[in-house]
């Protein structure tokens, strides 16, 4: 007898970085911001009209996508906006890519995308970066249903420049090409402006890093209003009401404070720095990394190490068992104070370690 | 030569409710409850600490889960969260319609259904509703690859009894059954207790109509935990982080205060009790309502005659122009003061109609 369990939809999901709940942890797992969001968010909290929570939002998120716009210099039309950049890259997969031919993404690069393909039942194919987790841009010259590149590159933390992307689009004209910019605030290197040049290119950000705002579930996407649309045409007939009305409201806030941003942002960058530098003492290795986190493997400890002592501690960094990368740690960047016990801890394991 | 156009998803995607925002406004389109949530949701806001926001949330929304548990009485292994209802029923079509028979669900009932199909590319198949909007329950005796039942249904508002039901779900056993209650609040009549007896059954419910949270986009599946396993495997293969911080705070705030809920549903189906006899007054007839809206057709002027005409005067209702409804209203139940309005200018519409 055939039962309802036939016709499931079995896929491996996403596993997301433990979200651990300690008094005394140091927590630099899964790239948040170490910093709280702007405090205009304090002033819309302490202002909302509670009555108003009564009423659906509204469907466009007008609000959000007018700040988003005016910040990045495109029109309303140019700006689509989601439940965080997951909601917004999933939306994305299920528009863009209905052919039979195979997408293509790095073999190391964001876990997400594989199992998006999987869920929509997209064929996909995984480019190998070269041995320094440098994009091969020939490597995307062939026929293929989309491509999608994070850049900077998650976990590897590596930035390609504006000239390499435009290299894989112009040889992609006829799908759509998904730059990922989850971390570009860390980097100064957007390829935003491809999109004033190229139909067919998504810019796809999220408030989580940058703005500190994991918590609320904001990101968005940008590119010329043909592919907007589409978007948004998939997007309400999955769910009319997408963005909380909270949401709207403390995310225009936040892009709205650009001052703070940047105070923030230089901050995160300068902590970076030194922590590089404190790493290359230590002997770690590790590509030039651009975004909020690094990507590191010691000369002489294997990461499995480094990662189980430090988790005693409660310092807790990410490891991925995956082949290529199963020796290094991705490290997010915390405060100056958690970044200094987090290399003095460091340096004890190490030192300890026959 | 072949572009990226070629390979979008296209679809008529769901239209809701207009949302207008005049001051004058009398609302009466989108089921919203006329009532603000519970003032608890005021001391979330005023006590949430803004700097908390940095940090993704809890992907399991463990606290709304285990909030929205108690007080149905189940595990919290029974229970699904999502970004509103129409998330809950998305991720439910994608995760359970993969057969290639037709689900079924009635030709007159929320106007999503069809539109998931469509997206998520599910056969599907409309029962036609008899002429009382009534379901027939050996209509779903056929083969087919899962069933779809509003109850009580939208835009008719009829309520079936739990045991109508239980007949058709009894006839259906080797598929999943989905029973959407976004309006069970107002009826009494939760088929809540069937997911005891069935493990093919899930139960939607949502807190935008009842608890006065459309703003905030909450609602709930409640299923035999290998059902609630199943979606939860596919929406962390979508978004690992659906619901924001403040949704989680917020609806578990709002579901403890039973008191303040069952006064404000209360108030609403006294409100609605009031306007069916005025509605018979003025000539309307409809079926008995168990819903926050009353779903009615004049027995002398047009439904678009007198949409129109309350539109003028800021009042608005909703109108469908779909065959066989096309002659109905579909009218939210507000404040007394409103619909007390809505009947004065109602009845003047019908007055002067030649």
């Amino acid at each position: 007898m055939s039962t309802w369990k036939d016709n499931l939809r079995t896929i491996d999901p996403y596993v997301p970085g433990e979200q651990p709940d300690l008094p005394d942890m140091i927590k630099l797992n899964t790239n948040e911001n170490p910093y709280p969001p702007s405090p205009d968010v304090r002033k819309v909290l302490d202002a909302y009209p509670e009555a108003e929570l009564r009423l659906y939002p509204d469907p466009n998120s007008t609000k959000l996508v007018q700040a988003i716009a005016t910040y990045n210099k495109v029109n309303d039309n140019q700006v689509f906006v989601g439940v965080g950049s997951d909601d917004v890259l999933a939306i994305a997969f299920m528009t863009f890519f209905n052919s039979k031919k195979p997408i293509l993404f790095p073999d190391i690069t964001y876990s997400f995308y594989d199992v998006w393909a999987e869920l929509f039942q997209i064929p996909y194919e995984q480019i190998p970066l070269d041995e320094n987790f440098e994009m091969i841009c020939s490597d995307y010259y062939k026929e293929n249903g989309g491509v999608v590149i994070a850049n900077p590159n998650a976990p590897t933390g590596i930035c390609q420049g504006v000239e390499a992307l435009e290299d894989v689009i112009l040889h992609n004209q006829d799908v759509v090409v998904i730059i990922d910019e989850a971390y570009v605030d860390f980097s100064n290197m957007s390829a935003r402006t491809l999109i004033d040049k190229y139909d067919n290119v998504l810019i796809v950000q999220t408030y989580s890093k940058s703005r500190s705002l994991a918590g609320m579930r904001i990101g968005h996407a940008m590119g010329n209003p043909e592919l907007i649309a589409a978007m948004n045409d998939v997007r309400f007939s999955y769910n009319s009401y997408p963005m909380t009305r909270l949401s709207v409201e403390i995310g225009a806030a936040a892009i709205e404070d650009t001052q703070y941003f940047e105070q923030m942002r230089q901050k995160v960058i300068a902590t970076r720095e030194w922590t590089k530098k404190e790493l290359t003492r230590l002997g770690f290795s590790f590509g030039d990394s651009m975004t909020n986190f690094i990507f590191a493997t010691h000369e002489r400890v294997p990461a499995q190490v480094i990662f189980d002592k430090l988790r005693e501690k409660h310092i807790f960094v990410r490891h991925f068992s995956s082949p290529r990368i199963e020796n290094y740690l991705r490290i997010s960047i915390g405060t100056d104070e958690e970044m200094k016990t987090f290399i003095e801890e460091t340096e004890k394991i190490i030192s300890e370690y026959q």
